[in-house]
């Protein structure tokens, strides 16, 4: 059998699985831990893929993960939860092995593809995916291709911009969309409003969970509920930036967070209705969740693989892209 | 001859000019005012392509236009600053007068076309363009594609919260960077200041023009150098978001105000690299300013004609695109 090699690597698992690449059902997968065994995570990952692919014919492999990468290079930059991923020559180290065409690319901008593919978004040509949970991520598509920019930068929506004598973002600058309304920016709300003194049924959790906050809302407590009406009004004067800029015919929420649904949502969309410059961009548009769960990655990444060889007879005729 | 007819209409001039299709060089123009003897825009156009297409075989027809279009539609849906465009039919209002192909773009959408065919931007595959006037318009290029969005709508840079609480936006909503960085913004923050007592150069002035803050500026007005600081300081913190997003290889910087240089460019830079998350993100990245200046929007019609056709020998083969 032939088949696509496509992983999903994170900082807790590698997640690995083979497709047909026929018929693009899954053949193969495996869930191994990120770290362990004193085995490098690139040895790992080379591990798992010849456990999925053996006794088929690897035709190409793509790779998703987190943090900045050079797509066009083929190079981690940096993957902020997976140590010793710097500058790394990902593509061509696993490529060295299996000599077979590699691919890599962000897990969130992937995540856009498998949507567009085979999740909420298909049928749509242009795309805005964002990744509520600890962390804000996001992919585009547009005019049916993912945008990666100059060098596969592009798409980091999280880290922008929204009030710039805002809360500090993980990455250090103030005031990003991903310091206002991801489930970390909320969780810090909650535990701020308390340490100053407001009341809450939560006061007494000395580090509220998502799933606090959330039943602490469902319950009627006013803060958790303010907690997801202050993210979802900057979430949606973020929305209706990327609405001016980009003019996608549908909006694709995945991660935990948005999970909550009108708790976040509602506000958003207030607050988005109040923020657009023209109801021309409402008109029409779609906002809706993702529908690939755990396995959006690997979906994500044979997405882009089958968009790389649009069909697998390229392969009959020798005539690899990479 | 077999020709393009390319126009630019604004709120008080409409150009047209004949382009050759064969050397894509102008063989005739004409410059009228958009509004005189009782005509109606529309009508003035028609005289106008009329005018400067005779004794010419006219091959196809592309028009820039200010405000909000539905591009694949080929309607004006507003133009502030031409009476009576709401809603109007223009591409098929023309095409119906020549049976010729017509297509309409964006001012400053076409503005960063014409930077990538014939001026900054040769080379280069994704740019951002950015026209700092009384207003702020953009233009996106992505992989050599123009980004146009579901309808058209995209691109709309100078409509993006910098600041949610700042000042006004023409539009009518707050903190937009057209707001904080625009010519309006820095001669309203002038008046402002001065209103409330600030000491100034400018103070016996009752509307300083752009020219006369620029002026004062460089002889030191601290009032004035301050209204440039505070616009780029803006300006870089929107440009990193920008960036963020799109991971451009060049940013070209179009518009009258763009020509005070350092003034804004400087505090813009500082700000920039403040607010950047990656130093990735800067490196080999190009800040530019436009090279072509009045026929921008002719020129960037043509270039979408051009990218339309790609070669001229496709009207021998009767294969019209639209």
């Amino acid at each position: 059998m032939e088949t696509y090699i496509v992983s999903d690597v994170g900082g807790t698992n590698i997640r690995v699985a083979a497709f047909d690449i026929y018929t693009s059902k899954m053949v193969a997968q495996k869930k191994i831990r990120t770290q362990g065994q004193g085995q490098l995570p690139t040895n790992r990952l080379v591990d798992a893929i010849n456990s999925v692919g053996k006794e088929t014919e690897i035709k190409a492999i793509a790779i998703a993960a987190p943090g900045f990468l050079d797509v066009e290079k083929g190079i981690i930059i940096e993957a902020p939860n997976i140590p010793g991923w710097i500058n790394l020559p990902l593509r061509d180290n696993i490529k060295d092995h299996f000599k077979v065409p590699v691919f890599i690319g962000n897990d969130a901008n992937l995540a856009a593809l498998g949507e567009w593919k085979f999740g909420a978004g298909i049928g749509h040509k242009n795309i805005l995916y964002l990744t509520i949970s600890t962390g804000i991520g996001s992919g585009v598509i547009i005019d049916n291709h993912l945008l990666y920019g100059e060098r596969g930068l592009a798409a980091e929506f999280g880290h922008v911009t929204i009030l710039p004598d805002g809360p500090m973002c993980g990455c250090g600058k103030p005031g990003h969309l991903e310091a206002l309304s991801s489930g970390t920016a909320i969780g810090n709300y909650v535990r701020d409003q308390i340490r100053h003194g407001r009341n809450s049924s939560l006061k007494d959790c000395e580090n509220p969970s998502g799933t606090d906050i959330y039943n602490a809302a469902v319950e009627g407590d006013e803060l958790a509920i303010d907690s997801y009406e202050r993210a979802g009004k900057y979430l949606g004067i973020a929305l209706a930036n990327f609405l001016h800029m980009l003019n996608p015919s549908i909006v694709i929420f995945g991660g935990g967070v948005s999970q909550v649904g009108e708790l976040l949502f509602k506000p958003m969309r207030d607050s988005l209705e109040g923020a657009i410059i023209s109801k021309e961009y409402l008109k029409n548009l779609i906002i809706t969740t993702a529908k690939l769960r755990d396995d959006v990655g690997l979906k994500g990444a044979l997405a882009l693989l089958i968009s790389k060889y649009q069909s697998p007879e390229i392969f009959a005729n020798q005539i690899l892209l990479q």
